[in-house]
């Protein structure tokens, strides 16, 4: 690469672009560690696309007409935090950058959402920025349709690496982009031609730009270091009515010996090679610093936006009163008060009629008076609408010539949706939901671990979750998958034991401001349990006393959703022996756990044996039978010990000996 | 759809096909549940499929070099049942079609593998077969270059839907597919434009043609109820350099009234409807009946490789007595004496020199020595060969010149390798394993279910596998993934304190016939603690004793891999104060539990403080601090209780209070 030749043609560009490479060096160096080659490959993509396209303000890092942009190659994670810096954004100091991957500094790794404004979302996991990104641009696409183009009218930017492309989720989230030509959204692709593992060609061959114009995209194919070509396609990527992709043939760690290599992709840290590329950058200014003509000139991109943000705020001043209230109200992820009304009066409802219903056709019910009042809500499903009785009659469909539309099919994309629901929510404005069979978190995995990183109050919706969905057999039920969104720090698992529960506990998920919801539901009907209404959320306490002991309390039951209707069969069966027997409902452990000690041992008092009842493995479930004043000796489970199999769902729980009779066998042999 | 045309152009052909499409009605009626449409709209490409190109013995179904059929549309399982029973599979009976979806048939809800003969591997969650095909038919590639095409030379077909194509992890097929020209793999994809929420158009526009296309697939377009062109594709398609596709353009449910909607994809149960149908197929013998003239041709196709297959075995009994030898033990998943002889010596090397090393590069010096005496093993790992430390320099790399290359770059597609290695497992005669940074876990997640249910011993190299990465920050930090795969039957989770229980770890996961494992392997380094050699494998009994306590036992610290180092420095500390401490590494929780009571409770005796430490979330612990003798008021835990951060990895050692004196604190205050 004649470094030279693009000093010279383009040099006060350059040496913005320069700053934001030399600032990469600097950073790795002192670390000694992260990945140079990336920022360094992409700067001149990056400068060009915030100096003259990228609607922002450092000032309002949070303004919400803002365009997006998602580095969605995360481990180039010192482009962003050298962008921020560079622009002005307040908490991005350079003694931020100074910290680079140090403890308590903001700039972390990866680009970790939450740290640092200006960080849409959290990226390093490969694809998932990508995905996200298809997220924004339908949350714009839907705000736009409801509030107007005068209130949201903005872009979402992403750039993306091999990394991305070759993760099978940028497949699901270029298929989704392209079929709903979401032309607000726009991709470049760091074609440098490098992995970890060497040439790209080592393990792929591809035909990218074939590959995105089979699923409908606008692609152009550029040379990421010539800056008026950046411009260019930025400007006619603007204008098409697709999603578009730039590729952009860009050579990683630029200028520097190692550059066209996989070693740039890494941290280069040898001081000759920094000061060698930083001559070959011609610039001589010392570590950590920028001349002040080249600061000014990125503090004034910074600033470009200014006016254009307090023309919007002035427009969304005067804006109607609902509407800008409904606006504010769901970037602050505040709900209506309406809400927990008609939240009350369903249970009220449910409870005095008390239907048997699956709980996914519960959670339906709920969704049908949720979805009305709250508008920023938006459903969908990974091609199970009617198995996850997702969609209400209120939504409309969200299409291309249907923006309003609040419903989205997904096709058979649990990750692809897992990760736009993340991408909605980070937007703002919008609070998705979203239904797969629960067996298929393992597909949706890496976005619900994302979400609960994040802090995003994304909602799970998992349908069929136990042996209780029968002969689709053991590929298709859940066993572990209890455990394993219980073991992922902030998540809140709801399983619910009838309606009433189910509607606390879309109340919780969608009061949430910081925790992701896994909502697990049956296929099979369920009695309504919860028949004496109480306006209090009950399932906010985790675990209540649903029926206790008539006599001395000698056993408590332990169950949760599907297994409650169980463990109350047994108490009936116990207590017609004389055996006391308390049964608690445990619809959401986390939040259980989250109460004080007092009421957990109200709940689950030291003495009588305890017997837990679900239909999956027992992993987790040691910490309430044998912790919180339970007894080894004194304690039993009744559920899965292995994988389920393929049978009608009652033959199931019979022959896996999920049953009432069983249940109260084991107290009686505890019991001695 | 002109039935009646369809059936007087062909009328044999036509009668043979009409076969399966009755007996999936005929089975789906007395299940009522299962999925009519996909079998009814394939039935004539499966029909050509058998009878004319698929190499196959009914009765060998386990020929090592038949043709794999792989129905990664597994929903559509009575296809798979219905040519298995009419081409005479002993046990795949009438009345195991009659029993479809009942507790205790072979005829599960989607196809198991293991179940019965013939299904070659277990899919419904969508896109995994087509992605096992790619192992097939890498492990095909690998075995005819070691032991020439006389003894394996055999062709991998599947049948893709929508629903595959759509998942994000046939991209990722696709594309290893396409970039290692493998040829033999032909996929048929069923394109009949319908999913369950409807039209394909209402989720996905993507040109499939265009798609495989721009991987470096052949791609043909037919008419898939036309057995003439079904034919010829065949036939071209087994001529080209490329892996091929075939899309078939078919009618879901055809020839009911279902037909051509998302209806027919799921369960047709009405008796008019089935009337209708068969009447419409001319088709008049009662329910779960095969007029002897079609079943005898059926009955033929399934004896048409009888002699090729009788040839190959005298080919093979005319190898040489070692290749020969080699290439039957692989397949009966056997290793050879000296495996056990070269891990034992590298132990004794180790615990005499003691390294310090982290337990990845551990791995490494495992499989050089391993590698070399087991020639089945393809290693690989996800762009991250450096750094998981799975390449030997024994293995050559697989590419289209160097088919013996026993290396695979996977690229970045964890997914995709781990349903490959999956393939490549169930293809036998291969050991797979592969490596990732363990927190993509989540990325490999529904493949590594698969391998646990279908009892293959595939192998995943997890490196990085804590905190103890450092820098990157709580993105490529795993916290609960340890849990994740604890919490999956049938998985061995192997988390190694040194080099010595590597090799013992690495002894177990390539011995094992049915249960897949997982290395949890550190990136940092690690003492050598195993210096007394001991011949015996100490892993294989889950837990043990590494330290015991000098006096009066007064506390026993559990711990895994890296924190076993911290136990025993904790251990000192304790001892130096005079508290009597036994340190138990526990490499394996599961093989600890399969262990007789007696052992467990030598190991861990009730009576001491209990302190278990682990650099992860607690989840799952409670089984040995609670349970197995402990008691909740003396046991405690030292590890993470949320997700990590970014900074060097003894920083946040220290700062997540996971050191030493922690330990020893937490045992002094349970000392009280």
């Amino acid at each position: 690469m004649d470094i030279t030749a693009l000093r010279t043609a383009h040099p006060d560009h350059w040496m913005k672009a320069a700053a934001i490479r030399t600032l990469t060096l600097d950073a790795i160096h002192a670390a000694n560690s992260g990945h140079s080659g990336m920022p360094m490959g992409m700067a001149d993509v990056a400068t060009v696309l915030f100096e003259k396209h990228l609607k922002f303000d450092a000032a309002a890092p949070n303004w919400p007409d803002r365009d997006r942009f998602i580095l969605s190659a995360g481990h180039g994670s010192m482009l962003l935090y050298a962008l921020l810096h560079l622009t002005g954004y307040a908490d991005m100091t350079i003694d931020q950058i100074r910290n680079f991957r140090q403890w308590g500094a903001k700039t972390a790794g990866h680009p970790e959402y939450g740290h640092a404004t200006g960080i849409e979302t959290t990226t390093g996991p490969l694809g998932q920025g990508i995905a996200n990104a298809v997220g924004f641009a339908m949350a714009e696409e839907i705000q736009r349709a409801r509030f107007g183009a005068k209130i949201v009218d903005h872009h979402t930017y992403v750039i993306a690496g091999d990394g991305c492309l070759m993760e099978g989720i940028s497949q699901e989230a270029i298929g989704i982009a392209g079929r709903h030509a979401l032309s607000k959204l726009i991709v470049f692709w760091d074609n440098n031609d490098i992995t970890i593992d060497g040439k790209v060609s080592l393990s792929d061959r591809t035909d990218q730009v074939a590959r995105f114009r089979a699923s409908g995209w606008d692609v152009q194919e550029i040379d990421g270091h010539d800056p008026l070509a950046i411009d260019a396609a930025i400007t006619a990527a603007k204008k098409t009515a697709q999603p578009s992709m730039i590729a952009c043939k860009t050579h990683i760690a630029l200028g520097s010996s190692a550059q066209d290599t996989s070693k740039g992709h890494g941290a280069l840290t040898d001081p000759k090679l920094i000061a060698d590329t930083k001559a070959a950058y011609g610039w001589s200014a010392g570590p950590f610093e920028v001349p002040a003509d080249i600061k000014t000139a990125w503090d004034m991109i910074g600033r470009r936006g200014a006016a254009e943000r307090t023309a919007w705020e002035t427009r969304l001043a005067g804006l109607n009163g609902k509407k800008r209230d409904d606006f504010t109200r769901a970037y602050a992820r505040e709900v209506p008060a309406r809400l927990s009304a008609v939240i009350r009066a369903l249970k009220k409802q449910i409870s005095e009629s008390a239907p048997s219903v699956a709980t996914r056709k519960s959670s339906e019910m709920v969704l049908e008076v949720v979805n009305p009042v709250l508008g920023e809500t938006v459903g969908g499903s990974a091609d199970l609408t009617g198995s996850n009785n997702t969609k209400t009659g209120d939504l409309g469909v969200f299409d291309i010539d249907n923006r309003k539309g609040r419903y989205v099919y997904w096709g058979i994309r649990e990750h692809g949706m897992a990760a736009a629901m993340n991408g909605m929510a980070l937007h703002g404005g919008i609070r998705p939901y979203g239904g797969t069979f629960m067996c298929f978190t393992d597909y949706a995995r890496p976005a619900m671990r994302l979400a609960a990183l994040m802090k995003i109050p994304t909602v799970f919706v998992m349908t069929h979750d136990s042996i209780g969905l029968g002969e689709d057999g053991p590929t298709h039920q859940p066993v572990e998958h209890l455990a394993i969104s219980r073991a992922t720090p902030n998540t809140w698992v709801f399983r619910p034991c009838d309606t009433v529960e189910t509607a606390e506990a879309w109340e919780l998920a969608l009061t949430s401001k910081e925790t992701p919801s896994v909502l697990s539901l049956t296929r099979q009907n369920l009695p309504t349990l919860r028949t004496a209404h109480k306006s209090k959320n009950l399932t906010a306490q985790g675990a209540y006393v649903l029926a206790d002991a008539t006599g001395k309390r000698k056993a408590i039951l332990m169950a949760t959703g599907s297994e409650v209707e169980i463990a109350m069969a047994a108490r009936d069966l116990l207590e017609a022996e004389g055996i006391g027997t308390r049964v608690v409902s445990m619809p959401c452990w986390e939040l259980f756990e989250e109460q004080d000690e007092t009421y957990r041992r109200r709940v689950l008092p030291a003495g009588p044996v305890r017997v837990a009842v679900e239909a999956a493995i027992r992993f987790g479930w040691d910490r309430w039978l044998f912790g919180q004043g339970g007894k080894r000796e004194k304690s039993g489970f009744v559920g899965m010990h292995d994988f389920g199999a393929s049978a009608p769902a009652e033959v199931l729980y019979e022959q896996f000996g999920i049953t009432p009779q069983a249940v109260a066998d084991k107290v009686k042999a505890l019991l001695g």
